[in-house]
């Protein structure tokens, strides 16, 4: 799988919201009382612990953004592995742009890599089983952009990315269309030839009046391994197979060798943590 | 300590482009598709996991924007202890809108609270000692505002909004000008008199050096224990004191007791994971 | 197939962008000058021709964010066929409010009216054959949304949305990739489960190869009857297969009894006229 | 008349919408999975039917903001008479910015170039009667100071861009005034002295009594030539005479003829058909 | 002359634009740290000078948009002439939302009715010499609109909004074009016919070739009264006659009584002096 | 005291709104109209008055935006002493962009260097006293963070910039604790400790009060020079001092000789008088 670089203009619209949350009105004022307009330096963004780069070409934005004349050197690329101590992004230019640009180039990139770390566990995980791992729309509010491609620079896929983009009928909707049979019906009807529909099944009688009715994908919520296998058995071929629920890392492999397509996991996007990161000043 | 309520200009701003971040162009399709416009119905936002509440104005605010004619009734309020099966809020009305709303509402509930949780975490550890949780500006970039207020609903304490409304002197700043007394002069020429500067120090000799320029607050960064209960013993009621560094649950309470003013921590804003909250639908 | 609303944040973001784009700073100065603030009034929307309506939630917005004070009756809904003469929308209150809002609110709904009426001679052209007629996304920009919405007020359906939530396979892509069967399998390895993959293609022969590879729906470019029937014969049944290219009120039944799913028309979204409407003012 | 450029940042304000419009979160997922960072590549925007081109530095900015890397070479100029293949912007650099930016650089052209079109279908058809044709403001939303621009490049003039910028006093101000010497006194009165003033009036008495008012423009509402002759008669030379109402190209010359100043359509800007025009990638 | 309403929309942006200014992310922290959320209130705006009002609809938005639950009573209206002491406004309701919105509130009124102050002595010192005092594009960057309507409040007329909305051809202009003959031709050719033509003019022949090309408006720049008078008897009732340039209480009845039709200001935008007026509060 | 640059960020949002504000859709109409596309010229702004100088990156800005073809050399720079006929910034380019920039660069420019000359003498009233000139919240609205830099051009030192990034406890906030004890025992309970206190006294024993409770900064309200000379004998050292309440250039030297440390007016920012400044062409 490929990384694909954000579009450009996502990048400066946060990037550009990011420093007017940090910059206020008055500015860094720390910086411009004690450091001169003139003064030249050199810094690199240097990873403390290992992981998987994401958002490198956010973190250069808030530098280039506060002040266009620093000079940025990429060392790395998203979806890179990376050991501690190794360089991602070099800077030199005005001390003043860099020192104001820090924090949220750092919070970006530590935030991106914390959530690519956490996908690429899950991914090596489950290596050689032929299952992907996909994240949800567990995501954290004005971020999603930028978590979804995380996510595929540790290795995973992306989901739908709202309720706009692709069909997941849930018990909800089932409930209100009195059967799985109807919703998926509705859902074929109303909607045009573009757009993959996803059911949530808890029971294999679901998951059979799911694939009768030719769902593209189904959702096996909550199931446990043997539930899966027999799900596996039936479904194989006929539509895409979903695990979800509770998936962590002594689980997924489990969960992975029952042979379902696809498992989704809502906490690399809620709740990874920050991968250490650190920008270290350089003597010139 | 009182939680305050966060700017309603400010959580309409952020709830509708997470809104239209989950909505696109196109809307739910699922819902749109599998639910009549004229279906009413009720559920309930429950604690799945125990914890602290924050945001429960914001995840209001999302029912209420995707439609005016839910109805809202708050079970609880920011800053509330949540057992599990603690119901938080209820909403009534189109079930579209209660659908089309759930996730957003969710995504800013879970990720605030797991905040104000992970907060009172280190809160509660260091009870009786009279020091101070505080977080950081390592926040998730366009969050700052509801992630400072998560942590005041876990009894925490806000350090600086940005770089904009308090002086943060580091090593760099120093370096830049020779010395600690330098520094701290350049600050106090430079800034009006409502601007608190504090400075951050390594050894106990720059200590005394910023107490003696009269610093308001000093960061004793990554220092030990017993160096800690030293710089206590120079700086107590002459400046703030300020413990930084890899603050853990483990860690937090033996350096409260050092006597300390003030923790800081970055990982309860960067790191915290999720609370546990789902919405649950009511047969009506 | 079901009229869908748009989302209301949708609406009063264009909307409102809409009556600054006609009120500027100075606003109605025809109507201040004019009209006393005390002045009240009722008029009404009525179709001049016959059509098929699509807008009048936008419509009514634009009334009621000049002045919520004014009420607003609807006599139709969007999706409804029109006679000359029928009445769509009452509004009645301050004059000076009617007046400042009516163009905005005839501009759009005579534009996506007229969308819909287009859209709905195509529908009606086609009818018993089983085909859809679908949009494209040769929409004005700015506009998209409402124009896609109001291609489902005529009885049409939406083909993707933007670039962003599907796969459209051109000739330049698959040049770049070698061969049709190489562009798909790039397109299946990089991309999620969720997203509907389509490719173009101008002869037979690519057609199977596509078929081979599984594209999910197949768009046969300018093709002519006779072929188009062939290529419904190879096809029926494993992909969907959507005619494109100067399709016209005069060519489109023809098309559609060839047996393919799906027509998409570029001319109803960007070159429909305007359906005749005014605002008629009742005496009082 | 000279056409004038748009204002670089009203071009830059629309086509970043209309690209975040287009390329979502996801971006433009086909060409992100099929052609590769490194591709280069040259294509042309190339007429494909007769007309009048509008809108050339627009779709340009639709490259340039996809990728500031991208050449243009421009080879025709707004205003310009095109014929079938005549090329208007040569683009060149990375195949996927050029495929990403195609089609909303081809939505601004080809509908900007077909308002051009029809507005000099109309001038052409009253050349050498003197008689001036001018816009409206029913326009698209959104879209107006480019449809306006388009009108001008069709040798068209403007009206008032909105409500703002000049008077247009119709039945209803009349009416509420109780005269057109009321209405038109009242607009006098209240208004500064850099404003025009336009009446609209249905009878040859309304005329005479806008005229002793001294209005500067007289609207001749729906007049047949006959009427519009006398009303040349009695006016010419003491106000701007402007005819209005059901204007097509059959009508517009003997309207022309009959002496009249101004000619307004609503037709060319919110019923214009789209100028066929297409993209064509060159081997390199 | 009566006074225009500023479009709702209009006021509720910039409103909410300075109330962000003002309560950034963390709010008014004064008054949420010593103020219960519960505590209800009661205050008055009243004016400390005498002058004219303008804003109140402005002022009363702040307090609106800051907490919707506010109670408004108006105890004026934009224009009145107020002594000291005078109330224009009440609120009552939570003491939080009145604090935080107060000085919003006065900024906007205090500025708006200082220039509606200005404007009226100069409108009140030409009484009886049938001149109208305008103000000019001399404004305050963003607040222009609002500007514009505390002239008006004060008595005077507004001149053109910006270089959208009429034309004025200064020195450099006619320099580019040989003569004011030329130049006046140009605009006339290029310019649709609801666009009013102003020159300005220095010396009496060139007023004499502005009459003969029949320029709607003449500005008489920075000429003393004699010539002033000369140019009155050469121009009366062909041209509007605008008397321009360092326009004081002291000189502008002697600048009107030439005989003039308008007199320019940009003092009375950009130098006049804030109007006092405060926020008592009331026992309750 | 240096002084600071603004954020690029914010110049170029503000300028970019000026300009919109005075371009419209339509663009500068005049300049369209007369100057070719082609034509080059040169011009300078000029001080006309004395006074000092803020805002020239701002005004640069305004050409920038228009044209970022345009030449711009900076001959002084903010915080300058200007004389009648100095030179500040030299532009060549297309006269068409210098023209339309002209008027915004204008505004900014002698509006900023109005607060600066206004505060410079109050500044230089004091001279050799030790205290120090601050604005207040008293600003126009949307223009605080151009109009705080512009104070400090002048001299002049920043007060809080706004509700959020210091407290100033006032008559209400005390009368709401019971009294001032209450009250900043309220916010040094509530508040973060990177907070400065401010609290407002009419009285000595207040300010004793205050004293006690340790409030950092302490507001003498309009009190007379012996009750402020008290004030020091009893409070130096102990707080920092303000002086504020009708500060006029002939009162502050008096003021400043009680020997406070600080002295506030709003007038610098709400009533400063424009700075006289011109563009003037220079041929070429």
């Amino acid at each position: 799988m490929t990384v694909f670089p954000l579009p450009a203009t996502l990048i400066e619209k946060h990037v550009s919201a990011a420093l007017a949350e940090d910059l206020g009105d008055a500015g860094d004022i720390t910086t411009l009382a004690t450091i001169g307009a003139n003064k030249q330096g050199k810094a690199a963004i240097n990873a403390r612990k290992a992981g998987r780069l994401a958002g490198l070409d956010v973190a250069a934005a808030a530098f280039r953004l506060v002040d266009p004349g620093i000079s940025l050197t990429a060392r790395a690329t998203d979806g890179d592995i990376l050991k501690p101590g190794d360089t991602l992004l070099e800077v030199s230019g005005p001390v003043r742009a860099i020192l104001s640009a820090e924090r949220v180039a750092l919070n970006f990139l530590g935030h991106l890599s914390g959530i690519a770390s956490a996908t690429s566990h899950l991914v090596e995980a489950i290596e050689g089983t032929g299952a992907k791992i996909v994240c949800t729309r567990k995501t954290l509010p004005g971020l999603r952009a930028f978590q979804k491609h995380a996510v595929r620079c540790g290795g995973g896929y992306n989901h739908r990315f709202g309720l706009y983009d692709a069909v997941m009928i849930k018990d909800n909707h089932i409930a209100a269309n009195g059967s799985i049979t109807n919703a998926l019906r509705a859902a074929k009807k109303e909607l045009g030839h573009m757009v993959k529909i996803e059911i949530e099944v808890d029971r294999l009688d679901q998951l059979e009046e799911a694939l009768k009715e030719r769902a593209d994908v189904i959702m096996l919520d909550n199931m446990a391994p043997d539930m899966l296998r027999e799900a596996v058995t039936l479904a194989k071929g006929k539509a895409v197979l979903e695990a979800s629920g509770n998936i962590t890392i002594e689980t997924v492999r489990e969960v992975a060798e029952t042979g379902v397509d696809v498992i989704s996991s809502g906490w690399i996007t809620h709740s990874a943590p920050n991968l250490d990161l650190g920008l270290d000043y350089l003597d010139t």
